[in-house]
């Protein structure tokens, strides 16, 4: 069951890189959607490789099909099936690699668990696999946006070593965030990072990044605890994403050199209930959303898949020099950007349905 | 489902901190283990308040006592109730405290969204909600051990500002971790954490502290991509234990800084199969095992609840200023090794039974 | 996760017959709902064997304890555990039977799909383990009651080859049912049946039975098509009661004969939207119900353990005469009627959250 | 997530009659099974309406395709999509059918659960919809099959009042089941069905009929009890088949009037184990398989579309007579066959893994 996630809005992935097509079925969306590919699209379009030349040049068109559960433009509340046909379906660029694991990559590993794996492309480890996170999540985004209001946006904070300036959690947009192909809102350091990764494309080598999010309006009262707090479900979420090696949320990790008399957030008093004055919990406390904006940040690394040549050994241990051929990402976090919205808002949708049953059932 | 975790080896925990008792079911233990009390009452003694002066005072006992699943010493593969009574379930301490929310503490979002919260203690979100977690994960260990010799070690890395050297991971054990009550193999810092603690207790304050994780002797492919991925499930798990806020595998954020070139991890050849040079990925690929140690870091906030009077508002939004009663830990990482061991241990047993259906039904 | 059920509502039950005790844990019920003890034990009672000459004589007096999940008798929303001691917890009367599986009982199942038994009294098979169940659906039943006016009678319609007169769906009570310790409505079959299992007894023998059960005033809208129909939840929450055999729902087996013009139940106006003027369908259309009565009925084999010899053969496949010792139930019906309803109220109030989950989501 | 079945062979329906197409996700199916798109057509095509003229006249030719899961034609272990087109996608017979719920038809329950619903079809109520279960049904009896010998056979076993002869459980064959249009072994009985039927297509009118299942060669331990007893997700599995009306297993309702001494299957040495000398138990005993063949009953209500005029009332509560348009099947049993096989191994196969999973880390 390890390709499908939530509870109530359910989703269920498919697809390798080089078979027929990837994508998804959600079950569980709520009926009476207005739902069209228009909807779909645009996250699809900024997860796609070849978006500027700063990412993989392969031109994947990724155009989203609605397959099932809607009519005339709504959802009828049956599974939705969203797919993108692969356009290349010839396994080609990896030959040699079919013998040899990548260091860091998925290759060794898939074919010790699975006694087999595809001979290409990394297969259910791509990141072509994130079409149907990305299109599921655009649809729970819909949901969440016309019932709550909810908005998410996430951005570039570093790439490599360089660091984007502290941004306003309050005010940043998504459309700030677009404003560099990078999707960096700091102006400045996204030509850094952009001068740096042409470098790295060049050099035929990669770098790692952090990519934060912010989501705001998001009601009191989401999450489950105890297992399924929502830092928790988030967390998952966010490490399911390849390539990621870390997760903090609020304070995260700095927060642990701190008092609690410096760290605890008093409350205030806020027109509906109560809000805080600070922010150190990260919009969660107990694992429950308190109503303040939910902050967190994710560490990717490096990609795996370079073309500088790597001393390693191929699966029956003889000693070898790989160079990897075909095109890849120097660096993931531009593309990561929707993929992780995509995943906050497939977690904060099944948290909202949990919770209005609990509502509407309490006495 | 929020106190449920695991598909195969799936535990169920529940109790407050003032009630009846608090306690476990696991449904999916193999069966024919040789188990009894006393397999797991030592990680709920590691896990237990008033070990030393460094953690709070009160004195619980917390005997478990297997209610249902074994016979004559040996596991029956039904269910195994866990149960520890609550010696006092008189709510007393927290009498003030039940009109005004604790900042940075669950008693507003608890109430928020469940309409009404257990009047002291904090209910299901105190950290004694967490025997369940221990008491099934020491029994998952036990599992663990007998079939692959898994060794799972967690220590407190640092506690507020001071840190540990770095361990060795190939060779710590849980005797050098113990060797310290703050579980700081680092024994001067461990002096020097304990002194930091003692003033802070004093002067009714509180700090937050890493805890740093190694496992030993994973079978090469646990880990069910793609929503759960081994990290992904561990991220949750970790983040599900109470006052955490960050989770890093392998090179985790640092590695983000990194260039492929420098972060792949080569193959070399080992005895059983390939292993790796390095280990920046911390002994995970693509989200499965790769045989090589599975390490991570958990960070842990402040403690919410100090002595130190804090402004903040009561339930209504009128200003006030709190002042926390009874006794409360100043730093929770000491107690928190063994529910990171424990959450651990329930994650891997759960993909070790999910790789061996694969494994015995491939072709 | 054999011993878990329910998707938001979601009980766990634990317990052998001769361990310290037995007993469930809920998670997902509503918070707010006034609850104690008293609300679980009269099922509890009615479950219970020893109640009449009819069922074995064993003295269980099965007083539940609610361990948590409550505070001043309100249900927290937390996880509610429940549980009953076992009074005799060492295994005696069955001495013999170790070494020879009882004809169609799950001895021999047990031993070979484990590995191991316990030594006595069926263990996880026994019917001692519904008291979980019927515990779980006292609360259950109680919220339904509570939210929706929803009324469950279950009652005994056969015994062996004596039935009893039809009932009437819309009015027949609990009352009526409990007017004869053999739990059916019709006095008159009653009486005969309670004197064939004197009988029965009297010789060692057994009988089988079936329960009838209408569910009343339930909303329309409930049941998760597809795999989640109404029907089939029902239907497996029905066969996963001890000894039971078959599942038929509105017209059954016998409805198959019927033509469509026949069978089919046309609409009326009601009230409240649309009503059926037959009900064929049993109250449910599509998998989800309509608003009419449910109704369906069980089939009860006769209990497998009887003081007859029985030729058969021991473990190791040597010919024996088996006569079985202790007390045994004679026919299960009357005992079996709150377990009906108890798992036709965990269905229905799952069914009931989820549709709330998605009518306060639907555009 | 209603339209999800399995823990471990976890399948994913989606599609309407008239949207672009129907399928399923398959997910968990064991890497290395040599499969192609031939497996799984004569299932669909047994399936499929417009075999004969017993069964409604539109022309589906259902051809499916593999979108992912497999590379060189065996299974990676990664999900397998599962594909059928729909050839006409134009919503158009059921024009006046829309403002008239069909009486014993989804349309109403429909509407009112999700507030809309497909305007035509019966949308995901349809029998369409099986095209999925069937094609994943397919795969898994392919697998168990390969692993076990499993051998799964269904047949007409009565249409309306017209009832083929006993079968022997332990010789029928696929083959003497297709060797009449109807799939009733019996060709004296199969003859009458089908001018019977012919007769009823010409009136305008429908009958329903029972389906039997005889699985031979499982191996015994299968079923999780309590709450998924092997009988218990067969239950499920046969009621979540649209038309369902009943199940039973083994002796089923008749067994419910037999003395215990009659009923019970006495244990024989067998060559491997124990078998027993009857079997009233139909294959399992306390939830689990005894290796035994499994033989259980399925009762199919008459379909509900049919030409007759029905007197009614439209969804405003107006008296109307409805005369459905479009061709329809007067008799679902010979289609039923092959879902109730694939629904089967389904559970089936789901078990095995999970019991594998128990075996290899018993002690």
């Amino acid at each position: 069951m390890s390709s499908s996630f939530g509870t109530l809005y359910r989703v269920s992935t498919f697809g390798e890189s080089h078979c027929k097509g990837v994508g998804v079925v959600i079950d569980g969306c709520p009926p009476g959607l207005q739902l069209t590919e228009a909807d779909i699209q645009p996250q699809l379009d900024r997860r796609r490789p070849g978006q500027s030349s700063f990412s993989t040049d392969r031109q994947e068109k990724d155009q989203v099909t609605i397959i099932s559960g809607t009519e005339n433009g709504r959802t009828l509340g049956t599974p939705i099936a969203l797919q993108v046909a692969n356009k290349d379906q010839r396994p080609q660029d990896y030959g040699e690699m079919a013998d040899i694991p990548r260091p860091s990559h998925a290759d060794y590993t898939y074919q010790m668990k699975y006694g087999i794996k595809a001979s290409s492309g990394g297969g259910r480890s791509s990141a072509r696999e994130t079409i149907g996170t990305v299109a599921a999540g655009a649809v729970a985004e819909k949901v969440l946006r016309e019932k709550f209001n909810v908005e998410i946006i996430a951005w570039v904070e570093s790439a490599g070593d360089i660091t984007a300036a502290e941004q306003d959690m309050l005010t940043i947009t998504r459309q700030q965030v677009d404003a560099s192909p990078i999707r960096c809102p700091d102006l400045n350091a996204a030509a850094k990072m952009q001068a740096m990764i042409a470098e790295l494309k060049e050099a035929g080598d990669s770098t790692g990044g952090i990519v934060s999010c912010v989501i705001r309006n998001v009601p009191v009262g989401l999450g489950e605890p105890t297992y399924e707090k929502l830092e928790a479900k988030l967390a998952q979420a966010m490490l399911a994403i390849p390539a990621t090696k870390g997760f903090e949320i609020g304070s995260g990790f700095a927060g642990t050199r701190l008092r609690g008399s410096q760290h605890n957030d008093p409350f205030v008093a806020k027109d509906l209930g109560l809000g805080t004055a600070t922010n150190n919990s990260g919009g969660i406390q107990g694992g429950i959303s308190n109503g303040e904006p939910i902050y967190f940040r994710i560490a990717f690394k490096p990609p795996a898949t370079i073309a500088l040549p790597q001393p390693t050994v191929d699966f029956d241990g003889n000693s070898v020099l790989l160079e990897a051929k075909g095109r890849h990402d120097p660096c993931v976090v531009p593309r990561a950007v929707a993929i992780v919205e995509s995943m906050a808002a497939l977690v904060l949708l099944d948290m909202a349905l949990r919770q209005e049953a609990r509502k509407a059932m309490s006495f």
